[in-house]
């Protein structure tokens, strides 16, 4: 059976990325591997939208939100987070695991942030150190008002810390436009990666925060990264840089417009459809909703375990449904990096084959039929 | 040119290894995921000779050095660092930098720690909470007796923490039996991939130290690691997995003992090799020379670095020479993973032709010669 993968990362690797992984491997103080660190590390920068350079490390995504709070805050510092979500969750978890006073902005799942509701938070919690918040909040497809939220601490030396492991190359995030502090991407969401690289872009006030941070930290150690830039301060994950290097040249060649442009198609179409099967959008707000993922409640009398569950054994297809108190309720059709209107064409279907087996009823095709004019008309 | 690498690792890595990173992704809860690392979590114990879970994270080695110091201990703990080699110096300065008191039994690179000389320090700092040491010291090529270390905190409440990174599957190292507490090790030796997975394995009394740890750590907390196991408590490198649930395989096709034979045979044979071409073997002691890397220092009028450069360049081959103050004086012929004795002919044919040309004069084939006499007296 054919094996496709409908969820929010790990993403469809193109087969031409997992060739570059899979050649002979290289060594790291090779002259072609440092040629390709370079041309790695020319790549990146653009794609945070900063003139600093963003560092490669082998560790998930959860590595890269660690090593931002070990490497900024210190201790007992206040901090707040904007939490709407299981990723939001993780960014409080591990900043009350360092010791770190943590105040939170808690919007309901399926939300985003308020804005105004974070700078009255800062208001009364006027000696926060730094303020954490998720791009796109990939348990629910929210996508947070990082901009926004960012221009409250503009002229404060308050740091933005940005998880956007889904959220960057998808939408637009320019770090130094936007001033934010320290963004955190990883490997295996839009750069259409396996997992295993995270990356770490710091700006001049982050620095000024790491020289006063007491935290211990090594591995990932911010000052260790910029010692040993432009090379890597461990032995560097190689299979996946030479998969990056060339993942770097297809978007390159798609260009991010185009690469945007498709997503937010892709997320249309996949509202659309859901729709049209009975599902409810699960993000009310079109303008806040992530084109990493779809995130949608299921009609009545669908059971989405049940769902999820014929869509893997029966179609070979792995879509992922709700976290925490959302397990059953929802379904996350995940769009992101290499997927385009034929893969969702494809994954529609099985979600049209797999609904009917289960007993709901719908024209057949009134899914697919969506995605088809919706891209159609993306055509013209 | 085709690329070969003669380094202590990454090392080469087989096409089969490579080709099983480079199928298609699987998602990471998929049910065929949850096979794989059963099966991975079953093979990996008995190469470390634990009935403990061996955790696998996605990083390099030094982050599992780093997670080792950030589970089990607490700032101003005492601790020894046994160091003879730019790991040992590794260890001191993670420790230095999560604030413990350490202690240092130094020896000169290029030998091994004395046992006497670590229960001496012992003696001397009865408090300290753990001991660290570097099993196959990879910057000289020296094989620390961990046993005998092991052996003098065995009723005592030390820890005992094991670099095994490079020493792991080479030699043997049955964490059980020689009553060690923590070991570490990494894909990019021993088990042929590319770098960026790491390995922990934790002692009963290793976990005692850990719930009386203070430090702060989230990704590579052991807690986090024993609450998801068998599972992963972050995106695994899903290519890597696959990767390694391959290599397993193939460990398990040869078997260890064939497997430490062979690498025995190499280092003999690269010794041998070295001694007719002129150099100097770097560690004295047969008996503690590491079988990862067979370490040397070049015959008077031989610069290591126009050597190595020359290996790259004419020959596409990649060996490393000396660290630190051994730059330009030392060579080391890494032989780890899938090397066999025709690989050693190439590499020592390369050294030759490279010696010859930069004006080193000996009988041709003098090198290569003691390979081929070495693995004929293997095959009888």
């Amino acid at each position: 059976m054919k094996l496709r993968l409908a969820t929010p990362g790990p993403t469809e690797v193109p087969q031409r990325l997992l060739l570059a992984g899979a050649r002979e491997i290289i060594h790291h103080r090779s002259a072609e591997m440092e040629n390709l660190i370079h041309e790695i590390n020319e790549g990146l920068p653009p794609l945070f939208g900063t003139t600093h350079p963003v560092y490669t490390i082998a560790t998930s995504g959860t590595g890269a939100m660690e090593a931002a709070v070990a490497n900024c805050f210190s201790e007992e510092d206040e901090v707040l987070v904007v939490s709407n979500g299981y990723f939001g969750e993780r960014f409080q978890a591990i900043c009350r695991n360092y010791g770190l006073t943590v105040h939170v902005v808690e919007s309901d799942w399926g939300t985003s942030a308020d804005p105004r509701q974070v700078a009255e938070a800062y208001t009364q919690h006027p000696d926060i150190r730094g303020v954490f918040v998720v791009y796109s909040e990939t348990s629910t497809g929210a996508l947070n008002d990082v901009q926004a939220i960012a221009q409250i601490f503009k002229d404060t030396d308050v740091l933005v810390v940005v998880d956007a492991i889904s959220g960057l190359l998808v939408h637009p995030l320019p770090m130094d436009a936007w001033g934010l502090d320290v963004v955190l991407a990883a490997s295996h969401k839009g750069f259409m990666l396996p997992p295993g690289l995270a990356f770490i872009a710091v700006s001049d006030k982050a620095w000024r925060a790491v020289d006063s941070s007491s935290g211990p930290t090594y591995y990932w150690s911010f000052e260790r990264l910029r010692h040993f830039y432009p090379m890597s301060s461990s032995s560097p994950a190689v299979s996946l840089l030479l998969g990056l290097h060339e993942s770097l040249k297809m978007l390159n060649e798609e260009g991010l417009p185009a690469f945007r442009q498709r997503h937010a198609a892709l997320g249309r179409a996949s509202g659309r459809a859901l729709n049209e099967l009975g599902f409810t959008t699960f993000i009310k707000e079109p303008h806040r909703r992530s084109h990493v993922i779809t995130s949608a409640l299921a009609p009545d009398g669908v059971d989405t375990s049940q769902l999820l569950k014929t869509l893997s054994t029966r179609h070979g297809l792995t879509m992922t449904g709700g976290q925490a108190h959302l397990k059953g309720k929802l379904i996350r059709v995940g769009h992101v990096g290499v997927s385009d209107a034929l893969d969702l064409c494809a994954v529609f279907g099985a979600l049209e084959m797999s609904l009917l087996s289960l007993g709901h009823r719908f024209t057949p095709g009134a899914g697919v039929g969506e995605i088809v004019r919706v891209f159609h008309e993306e055509e013209k």
